[in-house]
């Protein structure tokens, strides 16, 4: 099933990352008060002998992901043991206060970013060999022997990231603008290695619904056309058994499709092809995925059920939309059907395919008018999800980017949902459609507050990179049954870079 | 104080180790029966689809040292998060019954053969970068994603020694003493190393007072004069800096010494020399290490008091002669200095070096009249040891080898010792000298039944090589607060290898 042809394409247009060197800013503590982490200077790390029970935390000042290294050596008698350290990395300071133990929820433990090392020679200098997610680096000494302290001479970390930081387009933002743009860019910067990564702490892979968005700051930021390139042709080039292209792909050992399907994702797969081709005007690729992209809408078409409407499922992650767990996804995956459907109907016309043009045309406007009869409530004003008719902000997002109604009903929709106590967000991925739509609709000024007060709510609890979840009424919430496996440097959350530098730059 | 020309003398001398692949003999379960491991037959590791929880005990079937690998695999969905593994390598199946966390003793417990490792990519092959000392090997899954199980496919150890084995001579012995030999050779040939090391578990280093004896059973065996001469150019290279040889060094990362001083051990090392030279014939090498043994003796002579006898001390290994905590050590180490002189005198003759000859000669007498004034009990006819006047095992030995009194005497008192109440011997370093003191008074056949008793002792509770402590009273005893960092290879132990052949080959 794997097409070899656009998998040689993919790999060749991979590239090697670019290090830099990171070193730490300060050596800091991190104590919980009022269950939130409070961060404050403690004696230099290089100055201490360390001893059994003894630990440092190092701050690096801001988000990079790397491969860290320290160079150890002693105090006293010639070591005559190995020295066994835990060492924790740290994304954000709340990390430090959540304990492996502890954590009980479904995401696996093994994303937790601690190890126990045996160093058996100091001095030495001691390579980690795993790439970390961190701003902090935390190391403690389980044993060691009486004869000796331990001292941590110096730590560094051999940062690397897929974006060349010479290309970076210059911004022209207020200085409110500039700090959200600057994290928004170092997010996306930091989830860029060999490929688009979801995020550098946990997955660590190429998602779809991520994607997208990635590339969209990508063209106003790093402009690196091959890297998206070769990821739409790696999703194209290794698809599902029955043509679907799958949620995520691995890269390790060898390039493979995992076996996750999310129908939403799916469908972003022919707007982010048709982004591409906007960008970049590349008629070739355009050809070439095109057949991937109009397979995606044709197999979402066989969801609908007889009167057009996607068939509603009890099935966990069949569509995505956002992390709430209460969401029901079937409007939203109405909307985004909608959606893709408006981006195959130009590729289409791009591509003068006038019998896919009439194809795509005719079930756009099935799927539209279904929705307006069915999911539409006109008492409540609102589109409605499933059978318990669940009213939700996720549903209206994706109408309205669907083209379900028109400008005014969409400003009315989004004007009222604040009030309307529907089900809420409680991620910025969602948050980027949210803002989408409400420039779609006319409505910038209310887009950029969006911006300031969401995303702006990040940096005013101190994020170096915007975070894959962020409810600002519970900051400390995780779909996955603890927050130390959240990962605090996610792609999806890279939008306020293509927002404010295509909609705002004065 | 380092001595350069000696220094690069040794390391010129210090060859690679060799290299074979060991393979796993079985899969088994260790259980604690009445306190004591028992090994039963377990499902084949390879058959095993691992979750959460589950372990593998693989057997090796004999002792070996050396780095672990082990080929991964999965069933299930593409492994989408890394593995989380618990590793531990046992010598003995008893290591498998105790937990790190249980251990409080005073040895470091980084010496716990005890890894935890995240596996990033599976399938793989994954090379622990570590040495270890194992028959078994025990692999727990910590943590890893409900989406796929676990299988390990394959492992191997790269077993290294410096032991060359096409070199070992043959033995011509029964089959009950060709069973001890067969574990002593194995147990000097898993000790040595880049040098003979006295465990490959812990200390994994150069100790004098081990040297000697791996010396004496590597004449007989490997006949690798190379490493031995080495190992003692690397003392004479770096002294303590008056000049005293250390108890142990360090290759690593700089060939050093030690600060660790034994009196005992120190004195030894005039004897290593001669046993060396009586080996090879190298007159070279006696002259140029002639001085660093003479200075052992004139140091020690200042710790004489003024009536010849050495004096006590309360600082806690200031003389080793075993590991039993209780022992007085002064007239052990009274003996000790007169068996070194008897050694020294030997190479004042063989360099016809007649001032130091006439020195040593007196000196001698001196001990040995102070000892024999002073130290010995007409009464209970036993040499007691320390203000408390204490009879010991360890005190008769030495005193013995000492050439203190004569063979008649010398018989008498190992006749009267096993009623005496004597405080007794823990190590086979102790038993060591006492089957050389029964040869060196005529009573070869109490010799080779200490040999078949002690050692075969190990044998008959299933070593595959000799441990560092044995007390056939209380196996499992620890001087370091907890058996788990005890040595179950042990170069002080390979005794019989060297006794079996050059006494009791038939």
């Amino acid at each position: 099933m794997k097409n070899l042809d656009f998998l040689n394409k993919a790999l060749s247009l991979l590239k090697p990352v670019h290090e830099e060197v990171a070193k730490p800013v300060s050596t800091v503590q991190v104590e919980s008060v009022d269950e939130k982490p409070a961060v404050s200077p403690a004696p230099e790390f290089s100055s201490m002998e360390l001893t059994v029970g003894d630990k440092v935390t190092i701050d690096f000042g801001n988000h990079f992901v790397g491969y860290f290294g320290m160079k150890l050596s002693f105090t006293g008698s010639h070591p005559d043991a190995p020295v066994l350290l835990r060492l924790r990395f740290a994304e954000n300071a709340t990390e430090l206060l959540e304990k492996q133990e502890d954590y009980h929820g479904w995401v696996c433990s093994s994303w937790i970013q601690e190890e126990q090392i045996h160093v058996d020679i100091v001095p030495s200098f001691v390579d980690l060999p795993r790439r970390y997610a961190l701003r902090y680096a935390e190391i403690e000494v389980l044993a060691i022997s009486s004869k000796f302290k331990l001292v941590i001479e110096d730590v560094r970390l051999r940062a690397v990231s897929g974006a060349d930081n010479s290309k970076l387009l210059p911004s022209a933002l207020n200085e409110e603008c500039s700090r959200i743009d600057e994290i928004a860019v170092r997010t996306l910067h930091n989830c860029k290695q060999v490929v688009f990564e979801d995020g550098p702490k946990r997955d660590r892979r190429l998602w779809l619904g991520d994607l997208r968005l990635q590339a969209l700051a990508d063209y106003y930021t790093y402009r690196d056309y091959d890297m998206v390139k070769a990821c739409l042709y790696l999703f194209a080039a290794l698809p599902m058994p029955d043509g679907r292209v799958g949620a995520c792909l691995f890269l390790e050992p060898e390039p493979e499709v995992d076996d996750t399907f999310i129908l939403d994702y799916s469908l972003l797969y022919v707007n982010a092809l048709l982004d591409y081709f906007k960008a970049t005007d590349d008629m070739e690729t355009l050809k070439e995925l095109k057949d991937t992209a109009f397979l995606q809408i044709d197999l979402a078409a066989k969801q609908l059920d007889k009167s057009y409407i996607i068939k509603d499922s009890d099935k966990m992650g069949w569509a995505f939309l956002d992390w709430n767990l209460a969401l029901n996804r079937q409007a939203g995956a109405q909307g985004v059907l909608l959606y893709s459907l408006k981006a195959a109907f130009e590729i289409a016309v791009l591509l003068n395919d006038l019998d896919k043009k009439r194809v795509y045309d005719q079930l756009y406007y099935s799927c539209l008018n279904a929705a307006n009869e069915i999911l539409w409530n006109e008492k409540e004003g609102f589109y409605l999800s499933g059978a318990d008719r669940q009213l939700s902000w996720a549903s209206q997002i994706w109408m309205i980017l669907g083209g379900a109604c028109d400008r005014n009903r969409a400003r009315d929709i989004l004007k009222r949902l604040p009030d309307s106590g529907a089900l809420s967000m409680v991620t910025p991925y969602i948050h980027h459609y949210y803002v989408e739509a409400l420039i779609e609709c006319g409505e910038r000024s209310k887009a950029l507050n969006v911006i300031r007060e969401y995303w702006g709510g990040m940096v005013k609890m101190g994020a170096d990179t915007f975070w894959e979840l962020y409810n600002p009424q519970n900051p400390y919430e995780s779909p996955y049954g603890g927050t130390i496996v959240n990962s605090y440097c996610h792609a999806w959350s890279c939008a306020p870079a293509y927002f404010l530098r295509r909609y705002f730059t004065p």
